[in-house]
């Protein structure tokens, strides 16, 4: 037996505007957050309340989880009162966090195991994106997972590219955008580094790149953040970043994949966080640049 | 005494069709060329024929140079014959290589002695943008110098980005250009490999990025480059691209800017070259990632 | 009750020879290994043979463990037929094995819970110098454990350095000297890899530093294996070089502390691990400059 | 014509003591230094004293240089009144100076063409040593020369190491070591960090690696100047470290050796000279660790 009810476990910066955008479809919404004040505020919205990851779900029907690390994912999911369980035969379960393939290849092993389906789906996007359905969601698993999902997704995002069966392909997808993402901070800030040393404006170069051979987001956006040092508030929190660094460093390691380019992110993240900046957004780590470079 | 007579010295991959497209304009055009048969293949599209860097241009008229490095636009414009003293009060050298902030700097003050105006102008793009009239100019320099240039640079591109007074400036956004160029290759190897070891499609997350967060040209064309290894012919050379990483090192050394991601890059091509793969597209710099790997 | 019987566990190339000088010191030695047949040509000299970990050790004894890593250091400890219970009070643990500081804290802090003793005391040397009981010790813990364990320590190695009462300090000089000696391979590496591209023999080189202002064993011994490219039969084998800069890079995330150095020698290990080198003595990165110098 | 005179050119921290030591010996010395008061001070010792570099050598003697760097090395003995032609025929030049392979391989060629001799014998010591007759002395070059150079030698350094007849081969041999001993120091100063945050006693950390593993005056010495942070007054001057590593890294872009853990060392030169740190001891790299690690 299968039902288009979902629990929706996650209410964070982005999960909260994705859940409201199910809501607003019309679906069967029932909501967790490990802070129940969070959820209560989706009543309004028409949204059930759970007060445990299994309250929010019912057998045979679909969970979506957005969740900040492995260990949340894990405990909503296997923890005591979790959802696996609960969700039973010809549930679905879809895991759109950012974590660990490892995780992922566990977690579809134990639904499989249980008569469930699950479908890695991580999203790249900031919360205005999800909140206007602009996420890019990229997944991997069964076709029946795809299949049952496909519906919801594309509530969620502007499109939905598929990387195969194996159900951790899609996290290392998301973890190979994000370290992409941050050498391209990286860039920047050296880059603009140089420009100011030598008595460029460090804004106009950032235009100029983003209006010719990098006309895409990630420079238009972040070159300008960089150049004008707007660290606050954080679009995406520093420590958030290095957090995915980390999960980037294991996986190279366990393919033996030397990064040293994923190393040179580690550092800088890391010196971040020893002078205390994981609040500032991730494109924050300019300032270890320009500190070396005597700019500030 | 000003004319409108164009000196076009360098008809490399990127000279020769930038000299053609200033012909088809009607302009007068001589060109010169250190292997004088490359040059008289332009007779037949109406332009001049030179023999040495002075007999390509006139009093008071216009140079442009495309050379290969520092030490060709120094021959041609201050060696045996140059353009210099020829080009005299009133006239116009329009510098279009990839050079050194400190070339330009030298040059923009022996033109102020000899009367004649300089114009930093180098450009972004490949032989078939050249080809196009696409390409992405910048420039540096005095008024006049520009206003001067300002309807043959309209002719060769498609937009012509300012970067003020300073004579070097622009050569330092183009060598900071085309170190961000680089990056993003180093960026696109690590995640490649990354993926194709866990056995993800590397075309596919290629074209995933290229279509969604990182959807500009770069991103695109060395995505797809790199993802097939196509390094063969190459558009750009590695050999070449090393001679600029040089010279990024040595204005980041002049400007006390600590670059690790330059020498990163750096490492890269030194140890293609050292295999001998200077031939090949800069983009082959991934061979060294892969071997690494050892998915080759 | 407090004795003197020691239970040994772990007899590999390091353990096997510590455990012959102290049966030779006229001390009762019971053994315990996991492959019991490694365990049972000890019985030759006197020691008793155990079954389990906990059949090792006595009531109010001494354990010594000097196991691969921390897992197995755990398993002997805390799994089944564990030493920890058996131990009880009045015991003495002297965990001699390099392993994670946190490893440590844990075990000191379950062994103070049991009554009994934990001393940190890991080891520099290699099966020779532990054969010769030249072995430099380093501890740190309580000075009861101290003070108990420095008979036995004595007969096993040239010195005992002291590191303060936290159970993790030792490990920590331990991973340190580890990266130091590992940076030292990878100096070397580079600076033979210039001098042979220069003409200049390695040996030599190797020779003249081991003589002067490196005259110490570290790049003497080394210094000649890197040069002669000796890096079979392994002394240290580099996938275990692996296991301990990955404790490096654990220990540095924790306490903030970027080292890029030891993210190149991370980065030097994978790649040999990804070429099947894992077998070869950890002076076996040198093969890495060498490739990417074009040398082999 | 030859003769023993000796015209000893560079009278810096290093030059100075060398050139007593040879007027001890009771030879017969003419001094020269740029700043001409500071070789008056010689007349007291029994040198000559000469207002140019020709004239403090003579027809078929001996010139010692101990310059400071390439560019000094070249003007005293190829610029006006040079010491090259004044030698002539018979003399030997004696080249102790730390400069690149490129020129000493330049300077042999002329010396050559001018019937004289050339030397490449630069020394590894700081002040103290080459005023106790300690030094470590390199040499490479023709045996002839080596022949001659002999007792001049044994009279500065304990120990003459050669390295062969290519001029050049001392010069690489002197830079490798410079690079190694800056290596040992960004090894120690991470080391030293990690230990710190751990709650351990740097100079405890020092002290023990420089008693046993790493027992050679390098680790000793700067183990301790790192661990205290004693950075003045400068043993050797971090400005000058900077250029050594320069060299290096020329040296290895022409030889094809790609040497990450130089460009490491470059680049905390260079956050350090752009912190305007250049007048501290070269172990003032350190710095740039502790701060990375929010230790200071």
């Amino acid at each position: 037996m299968t039902t288009t009810h979902i629990g929706f476990l996650g209410l964070g910066s982005m999960g909260a505007p994705m859940a409201r955008n199910l809501l607003k479809s019309g679906l069967e919404v029932t909501v967790y957050n490990r802070t129940r004040a969070v959820a209560e505020a989706f009543s309004a919205d028409g949204a059930g309340i759970a007060d445990t990851p299994a309250g929010a779900v019912v057998e045979g029907g679909i969970a979506i989880t957005m969740l900040s690390n492995d260990a949340a994912l894990e405990a909503v999911t296997l923890g005591q009162d979790g959802l696996l369980h609960k969700l039973g035969k010809g549930g679905l379960h879809i895991s759109m966090s950012t974590v660990s393939p490892e995780t992922s290849k566990k977690l579809a092993a134990l639904h499989a195991a249980n008569g469930s389906l699950f479908l890695s789906a991580p999203v790249f996007g900031r919360p205005e994106a999800a909140a206007a359905s602009k996420l890019w969601i990229v997944q991997s698993g069964s076709s029946d997972a795809k299949q049952r999902a496909k519906a919801i997704l594309t509530i969620l995002g502007q499109g939905i590219h598929d990387f195969g069966d194996d159900p951790a392909a899609a996290n290392v997808v998301k973890l190979s955008g994000n370290f992409m993402i941050l050498a391209a901070i990286e860039t920047m800030a050296e880059a603009q580094a140089l420009a100011e040393k030598n008595g460029i404006d460090r804004a106009a170069l950032a235009s100029f790149f983003g209006q010719t051979i990098f006309a895409c987001p990630i420079y238009q956006n972040y070159g300008r953040t960089i150049a004008e040092r707007a660290f606050e508030p954080a679009g995406f929190k520093l420590e958030l970043g290095m957090k995915d660094v980390r999960l980037v460093r294991d996986v190279a390691e366990t393919a033996m994949v030397p990064m040293p380019l994923a190393d040179l992110l580690h550092d800088r993240l890391l010196t971040s966080l020893a002078k205390k900046r994981g609040k500032l957004d991730w494109t924050g780590i300019e300032l270890v640049t320009a500190e070396d470079a005597a700019l500030r």
